[in-house]
């Protein structure tokens, strides 16, 4: 059977079935960051990797700089969603060996200005040959308080489903340029007791059911009242990916402070109430737009 | 300037000049591995990326398995060259659409039977479609108590070098299977004053001038004395390197007992003394073989 055939979930599922995994970690495979730390620790651990690959991520021609921009926001993203403070990342790269030491330095420049932006140390990394397109991985690690941190499990029936920002577009425009969420993530669990959140990568219509899903319930979704980048239509909305925003539940008790204090505190970002986590049924809302599959 | 024209090093070390670096790190690019820890934490901790790619770490036909155990156990060896303990692994990878099932699961095996051998935790990473070669990148974290850590750079003048194993010809035979020196390395730190250690990745004519350049000094090394692999020329045995074998260096008031105590401990691994560091002056002797460079 071929991957292509399978999709990427499966792959994923069958993947990371039976994982040597020890008890000091809290969250394995499966969530937006894996999280090591114990009942009593006051800081956990986040541990996140992402990887940019020529021709899938980014063309060839790009410019390099917003490829490494791009590169580490991704993976800090994931540590927003988990709501962490991102604090040490390590590149891998793997380019062709007549690469120009200046489409590098350009790499090197964009990774530079996103770490300084989220106070990242890079403390490493490696540099090999590829004989095919070149391939930027980032590992990067963080913490997050332990009643802090948030997955995408906790969420329940009844509780308002949140996103940030505006989606859709994102490839024909900011992809390379993004902001990931963490100053806004880290003011919701400051805040707020956020119960299941997540970064849009995906686009709405392949993570919400992965929110839903992985918090044992089923979803509603108004795609009307879903935001949308200019221009842009439901589907594209739904459907396109890398948006990298946030996506959360929170019980609906909260609802009007939250919207309330948002507005003041980020009033240049958009935050909208798109429908809510319900029972787990098989009677679900469904839509019909989905979302990118890394292996269709 | 092409990166092939550069050589490796000086890619290296043009792109880890002025990289962001908070005061939490206290050893950042250019090490076996990137060390997080202030002057009074108990324990350090260890962070480690490796990528293997298709055509450049392994051929096509390779079994999937050990192509895995091989994507692990390198950043194991990185871990194992710090003095440090593996603990929480993350696996990117990113492969053909057209790629079969059963070739993924074989080098998740892989991955698997490390971990249990070495200890680790699987945690999580990331699937993601590749248009060229199979690429597999490990972020391996780990720990060592700040009073054992062992860089590259803690050697001084008059101190033995040793290795352990025997070097040469892996690339025919062992680099897929080999060991990495996690009970030996742990069982050096804890006895002895260990000051300077790597792993020899590249060669031990690429991986000593490595050593003796971060610890300020220049060194001897007397070819014969390399224990080779059988069948192994001297040159071999210097310039192939994925021999993954420990280099250290070690004060020589304590070498008498390390090679007495070793033979016990380690009866079936031989541990062999090559050469001393040296002031670092201009004349240096030198060999005439080169290991291996990513970019050559």
């Amino acid at each position: 059977m071929k991957l292509s055939a399978l999709g990427e979930d499966a792959v994923v599922a069958a993947l990371t079935r039976a994982l040597p995994c020890g008890r000091d970690v809290s969250i394995g495979a499966g969530d937006d960051c894996a999280v090591v730390g114990g009942p009593r620790d006051q800081w956990w651990r986040l541990l996140k990797t992402d990887a940019v690959i020529e021709g899938v991520h980014f063309l060839p021609d790009e410019k390099p700089a917003r490829v490494g921009w791009k590169a580490l926001c991704r993976a800090i993203s994931d540590i927003a969603a988990m709501g962490g403070i991102p604090e040490h990342a390590l590149i891998t790269l793997a380019v062709r060996p007549e690469t120009k030491l200046a489409w590098v330095r350009g790499l090197y420049a964009g990774l530079r200005k996103a770490a300084r932006r989220f106070g990242v140390s890079i403390v490493g990394g490696e540099t090999s040959r590829s004989p095919g397109p070149a391939f930027i991985s980032v590992a990067l690690a963080g913490r997050v308080e332990r009643t802090r941190c948030v997955t995408r499990s906790g969420g329940r029936a009844c509780d308002a489903v949140y996103v940030t920002g505006r989606l859709g577009g994102s490839l024909a425009r900011k992809h390379l340029d993004f902001t990931p969420r963490i100053a806004e993530a880290r003011w919701l669990v400051e805040h707020f007791k956020v119960r299941a959140m997540m970064d849009v990568s995906d686009g709405l219509a392949s993570d919400l059911p992965r929110l839903a899903r992985a918090s044992k319930c089923s979803y509603t979704l108004d795609p009307k009242l879903v935001p949308r980048s200019r221009g842009c239509t439901i589907e594209q909305a739904l459907g396109d990916g890398e948006d990298f925003e946030l996506l959360f539940a929170i019980a609906p008790r909260d609802c009007a402070k939250l919207e309330a204090v948002w507005r003041k505190k980020f009033p240049k970002l958009p935050l909208t109430r798109i429908g809510a986590l319900i029972r787990n049924s098989s009677s679900v809302i469904r839509h019909s737009i989905h979302g990118h599959d890394h292996f269709a």
